[in-house]
């Protein structure tokens, strides 16, 4: 039930320094690491911990100098990912439900199970849908007539998945995801009243995606909404209609992105970021967190801000805007010096 | 199975240029559009992309005379709505569930059920909770203990109504919404410790009202929460305790509005916004997207920012931000030249 | 089935001046209540509204010596508390699901649940969960492999607690809170391809805890994310991996806490904040709505902006933008007074 510090060395390819006859219990975060454990220092944030850790061993830098508190180090060329590796093998073995079919699960007749999907009690699927093979289904997710789920998908408890909706292989919601609803469109009658628009499209979600707790996916006016390949995306967040993300591109919590915008390739949102309707964000991009980008972003920038524009142009405005008070004080010396001159040469 | 040009044209009451005959087998954006399709043009944006669109068709606006690369062009006083009406031809038929209570539904006795509402499988009923005719449950909603809900609503898969809350007719909950949650209401006591304040009162929506996917609304501490009719609110909006919306409100995704808050009829709130407790919005307002209402708006303004202040005055603002470098390099060179002019009188 | 005026007073404390004989039947707001009525005054924002309301009756301050329209008056040290004793005398007896488990509940023979405990309709309980005397889980709950859950608690329709998650005793979670969705986390492999870092640790709730409706909070990287003992939490939350909540704190409306932030004991987060990862926010202070913070703040700070600094301080920068207007014009000035006096001495 647990390796010394040297076996743990020796399978992530660690060089030892110190006692590596510990026993390693478990592992824990270098503050609240205790005796048999093992922690790690990735984050230089959290350096001077190193010397005080009351942990049994800390997985460092290579190249690490400085004092440590723990009798053995285990030297590696990515900490993080040492680290990783090892939390896996303590952890509690993964949660896996059987396949099959729960008795208090509502499968159409007409929907269509691949081999080995697990469907939770209380599932709900409507007919016509179909379903992957490997694909897990916990409890209380719903979905919609004619949804095609592809295979080894996890879904969380209580995801819902509109009409039509179709997803790739190995996607992950978690739970509360809601995919397919409607988009937010009105027009305006004579009486200005809001009529609403049929939104008639489809959301369709590529391979080896990740969506968070509570985020919402609308389904497009017509055509589709589209999340590509690899698209990671944290909870509450907000995609409206006919939007399209590309490949790879990282998604921060609480972001709101409107209608019919276009996220490029490998594009990083940060946390709490606005995007208006219809702009296009180049691919290669980071949006910094809590910015509104209101037009075309070229590929490869880094911008924030409200409108977003070039980080560093940001930067130097925020600089300005802080000196503001000394701008001021100034212009005020300027203009008694100025007095006193006028009134010399007067 | 569909339409040719010339038939789509006279359906829609559009004026046809170039060649009639083609059938046209489904609808798409002028991007994405191949043979086959009709799109349409109502956003300039996407002007030059009439020019070279693979669709059979386009609707245009009726003084379109710019190039365009399909053989049929539909000009039409309102392609937006022309274009909505061609696509709902081709939509899929919509979902409509049959009427009935599924057998895995849970109802209680004393519930009562209008004329033809379906009740999907897992959805809960608490006693005295009344359902209008027509009204549909998709799977999983909840309805609590006397909850009142109208005639021909759509509530889709896992909508949650606690009790007491009343609801108009034709109003649409997407999935995950949330009406009736408690109110964020604390007293502090002698220990510096947050006591609950009970919330004892209600939410009432009026009719017509759409509400988007996992958006939240709490109950009134006393008395009740209002949404007035017509009001269209987007997802993952939060709505707290006693605040007033009027008719045809418009709410766009991810706003938050604090207690007691009134927003007046026909107001639109973009993306973002924040509304603090007590203020007043008046009606006919505009509040741009992420700013943030600290106080009273007067009827019929744009405005925007943190703090909200009239549109075009923060629009200056923001210009004077952006020229802030310009300002101080005209302060640097001011001092020189007074210095120089200093140094000559002295 | 009521009070007169004369009774309430004497219930609450109150002194009571006019009519003491007025039966009251029910409570509402000072704008909304009729004959009848009795309503408060606790912001002076509405002080106004005692000379027009047509209340029955109103609970003011003690020194209150401005026209009233009511026949009566209670004069009460604190009136919101003098209230909220009266409006719950008022109010409809709560919901109290009886104890037993739903016949439509789904829950594992290996979980264990306490006295009292009452399991709604359509909830479901994985093996290994334990459930303490008397919590109350309401319809569609979902308690993951053996998660924890204290005494007295009350969770609301939809509610998802993954697997191993603690929670203490007399905490509510509202509709559609999820806790213990994993973090936000993945390597950049070689090609650019963003790989999952296993998210295997939990979330540990404390004692006395609210969390308002479709809040999400992840589950740990390793370790656990910690929510302190009376922290209350508002609708929408965002909380991320590992991030560590003191004791009492309070978190109004979407806000957004990034992985491993920490805040410190009594603080307040005011709506729509953002936090961004591994910074530390001392004890007892206050985040103005809509900051981010981007670095560590010293206890007992009030904060506000992007990036958060003293609050009178970025009131200050914001009186300096809001005159910069003025301040280009004086500089105008000068330029034109030093060139005629340059041209003077020339």
């Amino acid at each position: 039930m647990g390796w010394t510090t040297a076996e743990l060395a020796q399978r992530v390819g660690a060089v030892l320094e110190g006692d590596g006859t510990i026993e390693i219990t478990g592992v824990a975060g270098i503050r609240e690491a205790g005796p048999g454990h093992i922690t790690f220092l990735a984050n230089m944030r959290y350096a001077t911990d190193v010397a005080r850790t009351r942990a049994a061993a800390v997985v460092v830098p290579r190249d690490w100098d400085r004092p440590c508190a723990a009798p053995a180090l285990l030297r590696a060329p990515n900490p993080d990912k040492a680290f990783s590796l090892i939390a896996q093998w303590y952890a509690p073995a993964p949660i896996v439900p059987p396949p099959g079919v729960h008795p208090a699960a509502v499968v159409s007749p007409e929907a269509k199970l691949g081999q080995g999907v697990s469907v939770g009690p209380c599932v709900v699927i409507e007919p016509g849908a179909e379903v992957g093979d490997g694909t897990i289904l916990f409890a209380g997710c719903y979905l919609g007539h004619g949804v095609r789920v592809g295979k080894k998908c996890k879904f969380y408890p209580h995801v819902s998945v509109r009409e039509s909706v179709r997803i790739g292989d190995r996607v992950i919601l978690h739970n509360g995801v809601v995919i397919g609803s409607d988009g937010f469109g009105y027009t305006v009658n004579d009486k200005g009243v809001r009529e609403k628009i049929p939104q008639i499209g489809i959301v369709e979600i590529g391979d080896d995606v990740e969506i968070g707790a509570n985020t919402t996916i609308d389904r497009a006016r017509f055509g589709r909404t589209r999340i590509g390949n690899g698209v990671k995306i944290d909870n509450l967040v907000q995609i409206g209609h006919n939007v399209v993300i590309g490949d790879h591109v990282v998604i921060v919590a609480e972001v709101g992105i409107s209608g019919s915008a276009e996220i490029g390739e490998r594009t990083i949102l940060a946390g709490q970021v606005g995007v208006v309707g219809h702009v296009l964000v180049g691919r290669d991009c980071i949006v910094g967190a809590k910015s509104v980008v209101t037009k075309d972003i070229a590929p490869g920038q880094f911008v924030s801000g409200f409108p977003a524009i070039p980080h560093e142009e940001e930067k130097r405005l925020h600089a300005h805007i802080a000196r503001l008070p000394e701008l001021k004080k100034k212009v005020a010396d300027l203009e008694a010096r100025l007095k006193a001159l006028e009134s010399g040469n007067s």
